[in-house]
């Protein structure tokens, strides 16, 4: 892969590993946009979040080179790949970070467990243009055939006007058949939380442990301009996420609160 | 231990595992304002942000129990032993979580990668008054003598008014002789990132392999109203987090941005 200097160089990643359909389709499209080049695990990194390797070393291994990508093998979280790549294995910043396509979605409070979007977060916090794609189905054998063209629209629209300093995009597509699709809704993170079900159980040897588990609560089902909402019905959600965590709303009632 | 009705119940956690001093010093404090239950991990867990334990289960041992704590040890991530406790280790719900004191500051976008962080942004999302309590000195022997002051101040304030749905506190703590520090400051997340510095090695069998390290480059230094500045000028940091990371004053911006 040669990068010339009019070529648009795109770091991609996820959190499914190196195997995944998702990050296969993602690939194919990203080449139309530009070089790609891939970083990724061998295993999956589900539920990751922004995670770092400080206590391991990290590891990574040229798989394959032609024309259009390279792909890497990392053994670190995706955050540790998105870093890894833009210190020590592109040519240069890249224009793009891209990660996904999840299996599985990342709305509403979901964003704050993803591997997938700690990636574009990631991205966003070295001020390059992110986004975290992600499909509503968490089976491997997924149906992304209908995700390109609203990937295609999402990318377009940054290439038109690019994301602002502190935001990245977090894009869920519904699991549905292409002519069920009713567009992109622009919209917010719903207010929700997971009812977290660990299943108890005995090992052979009559130790007790646990597996998470969880139903998501939808805390706010009527509201129609949240990510869950519109993939409830048939919408491509798009959420501008910012990496500023701070409720701004509240400085000014917290500092009364310290001099009561 | 046993939880009266009048009885406030505290579940603590840390990210520097169950005899990080940090975590000890919190344990002494928050028995003075209530039955406490901690649980924590044998080894450290820094830089886990919000990662979940998905493909190995989880275990929990109790260590320890008297008339004022149950001490457990668990095998996951600071989320996950918040989400354990809540779920199979506690009595009731909780009446705060918090987290702490770890070793070393989590101001600005250290919010986004911190395990202490995370825990406290699990207990809000269970619609719990959480806070995440660090110092800004990541050394083992870090002298925490001083915190009890500021922390004392920070839950008596949660007592007078309680922090409203979603919103979680994190607080550092300047690693300075208590006569030095000026008082809190209510501010927000300074804007900055890591400028990250893998150091490369090799291992004796001649492969390549990386260790993340990183210094923070704060994009605001004369910004007075910052976690960074607080720390930088003796004051102890008190930033209001939301769980909502959306950038709620972009959405119409990029719904123009679909439509042109």
């Amino acid at each position: 892969m040669v990068l010339e200097s009019n070529d648009k160089l795109i770091l991609l990643t996820n959190d499914d590993g190196l195997y995944a359909e998702g990050l296969r389709t993602l690939l194919n499209i990203m080449e139309e946009f530009g070089k790609v080049v891939l970083v990724s695990t061998i295993e999956s990194m589900s539920g990751m979040s922004q995670a770092l390797t400080v206590k391991t070393p990290l590891r990574v291994k040229l798989l394959e080179e032609n024309e259009k990508h390279r792909i890497y093998a990392c053994n670190g979280t995706p955050t540790d790949s998105v870093k890894l790549a833009i210190n020590q294995l592109l040519e240069r910043k890249p224009d793009r970070v891209v990660s996904g396509i999840n299996h599985g979605a990342n709305a509403s409070v979901s964003v704050l467990y993803s591997g997938t979007m700690a990636a574009a977060i990631e991205g966003c916090l070295y001020g390059i243009n992110s986004v975290g794609f992600s499909l509503n189905d968490f089976s491997r054998t997924a149906d992304f055939s209908h995700c390109g063209k609203y990937i295609r629209m999402v990318m377009q629209a940054i290439d038109r006007e690019p994301l602002p300093e502190g935001i990245c995009l977090n894009v869920n597509i519904p699991a549905k058949p292409e002519n069920e699709i009713k567009g992109i809704l622009v919209c917010r993170q719903a207010k929700g939380s997971w009812v977290e079900e660990f299943q108890k159980r005995k090992d052979p040897m009559g130790k007790t442990y646990y597996w998470l588990t969880g139903i998501f609560n939808n805390h706010e089902p009527d509201a129609t301009d949240t990510d869950e909402w519109a993939l409830a019905n048939n919408y491509v959600s798009v959420v501008p996420v910012t990496v500023d965590m701070t409720a701004h709303w509240y400085i000014d009632k917290l500092k009364s609160t310290f001099t009561e």
